[in-house]
């Protein structure tokens, strides 16, 4: 890691100048701050904010809810802190909005503001400060998104491939084999693994996955109203769905429409959001397991800081089986 | 995780004698020792030994040398040593035959041995353990195996497509655009992804892979004889190799053909082990941290052992440029 006088002699200035610089000292100018900050920037400088006691570390979150238990980032960002604070980290979870991102360099804002690591929760693949992660010197991690190539970031998640043959291989074991799949918008990299761990699975497993049982959409109600009735004409007797909000949804419709859950139709989530427990049936599911991804995700900031250099990091999916799920129901 | 309580009400007997059974005491029968060992293993007890102030790690070591400083896995043990013994940890270091294999159960051994987790190296795919992995109870971290949907279960390794996709781009940037690839045997399942691996990167970057360019065989000399005359004869102006002794072996049958390295051919590895600085000329190579491997694999134990299930962990693989590939020598 880069020192002050490693900026000092790239520069050619002294390391006060330096240091008074990064401290925003009135005496120095504009430009030079500005200077110092690239080379610091460029060089892989970070600082250890003075006489602070421990190190501080950005949790930023983005397009998640997280401030309620029932909500999906609750327990991400408590796996954090409850790993990352008794180490003598301090946490400061930072929302993170388009302007933010407009306003600042991923890295000049990791510097200035004294964080010697970050994790990031929720961005989407538009995200300006996505872009700037490929190349970021700041060591980070991020969830749910998988960058390549640049030894200082982390990609966590969960094995959404493991995660898919488990659904596909206990739909199976209930007789299931007309098994449908309805995806959200597949430009995310997440929905897009599932979509084609689900083909991978029913391949395996000897079952047919094409358009017949298969539909993807951003938007809910075109899955319900373009791609549901389909799935249904054709005889699906269990459909699985990428995550838990649409298996929902499916299960409300298929519900209007007079179909009972499990005995005519089997439906299956992913993600177990704790909504999971309340639907009606409780609906099963594959568990993102969110307090240890928090976790995991400290594991992999301090191996970083570390420079042991983790390039991705899945957790184990678990199936947790409720009762939305049934044996199938052979028509005689 | 199981207690003695667990166990003794599992089998309706007192906890002095399930306690008794674990420690091999005389006044209880070989076949109530059996029962509570398995009951123990079905259960996924763990006993902590009596008196001892650390908790002991298993290391097998099988199919690889490790003993000297040269030894691939000389590092791999000493990253994992240098973490987990200042952590509390004891690690013994044991060489795994298949003899041990066919006398003990993995997770029997484990119990009885006293250790609360296992981090096995070197393992093949016929390796009688390897199927027991699958649903083994005991904490266990694989290096270069990759076992899905056990929970007890991290497999490590490196980013294998993340390391070709690298040595790809790198020898196309020096203007190589016939570049050839020789692999050891495709049953290996590291071998089988850096292979997959090259097709793809081929593809995204606009390159021809195909078996006029592509060779494999378990045995060197066959690759030598049956497939690198091929890719000379199709005017490859560059090989990738899948390791670094099958590229040092091609690169010395080049060097006897009287090609000129790297003027005629850049020869490219794969592994960085520590042979690659010291071949005619220097092997540039995609490297394997083998130090932060150990420390991962350690990492990854630490996390499971807190019930942090951690699947598969893979680091970033890293570009070491020497002297045996150079810009690619046009013919006018």
């Amino acid at each position: 890691m880069a020192t002050l006088d490693d900026i000092a002699r790239e520069l050619g200035v002294s390391k006060g100048t330096v240091s008074k610089a990064l401290n925003g000292a009135k005496d120095v100018s504009q430009k030079t701050k500005q200077s110092v900050l690239e080379t610091a920037v460029k060089l892989g400088y970070f600082r250890a904010p003075r006489n602070a006691p421990s190190q501080k570390l950005a949790l930023f979150v983005i397009n998640m809810e997280y401030k309620k238990p029932e909500d999906f980032g609750y327990d991400v960002i408590s796996g954090f802190r409850i790993t990352a604070e008794p180490a003598g980290f301090l946490v400061d979870v930072i929302p993170l909005t388009r302007q933010m991102q407009f306003d600042w360099h991923y890295d000049d804002f990791m510097i200035r503001e004294g964080y010697c690591g970050g994790f990031l929760l929720g961005l989407s693949l538009s995200e300006p400060w996505l872009n700037e992660i490929a190349d970021c010197k700041t060591p980070t991690i991020l969830y749910d998104n998988y960058i390549r190539g640049n030894p200082r970031v982390t990609s966590i998640g969960i094995d959404n491939e493991e995660g898919i043959e488990m659904a596909v291989h206990y739909l199976q074991s209930l007789g299931h084999q007309k098994i449908g799949y309805l995806s959200s918008d597949l430009n995310s990299q997440v929905y897009r693994k599932r979509y084609d761990a689900f083909i991978k699975a029913m391949s395996t497993s000897g079952l047919v996955a094409d358009d017949s049982v298969m539909g993807a959409d951003f938007h809910v109600n075109i899955c319900l109203t373009n791609h549901l009735p389909r799935l249904l004409k054709n005889e699906c007797t269990a459909i699985l769905c990428s995550h838990d909000v649409l298996a929902h949804s499916v299960m409300i419709h298929c519900l209007e429409l007079g179909l009972r859950i499990p005995e005519d139709i089997s439906i299956m989530g992913f993600d177990d959001i704790p909504l999971c427990r309340y639907t009606a049936p409780p609906l099963t599911t594959i568990r993102q397991k969110r307090t240890s991804l928090g976790k995991s995700a400290f594991s992999a900031l301090i191996n970083q800081l570390n420079h042991v250099p983790m390039g991705t990091l899945l957790l184990h999916a678990e199936l947790i089986e409720r009762a939305s799920c049934g044996p199938v129901n052979r028509k005689d």
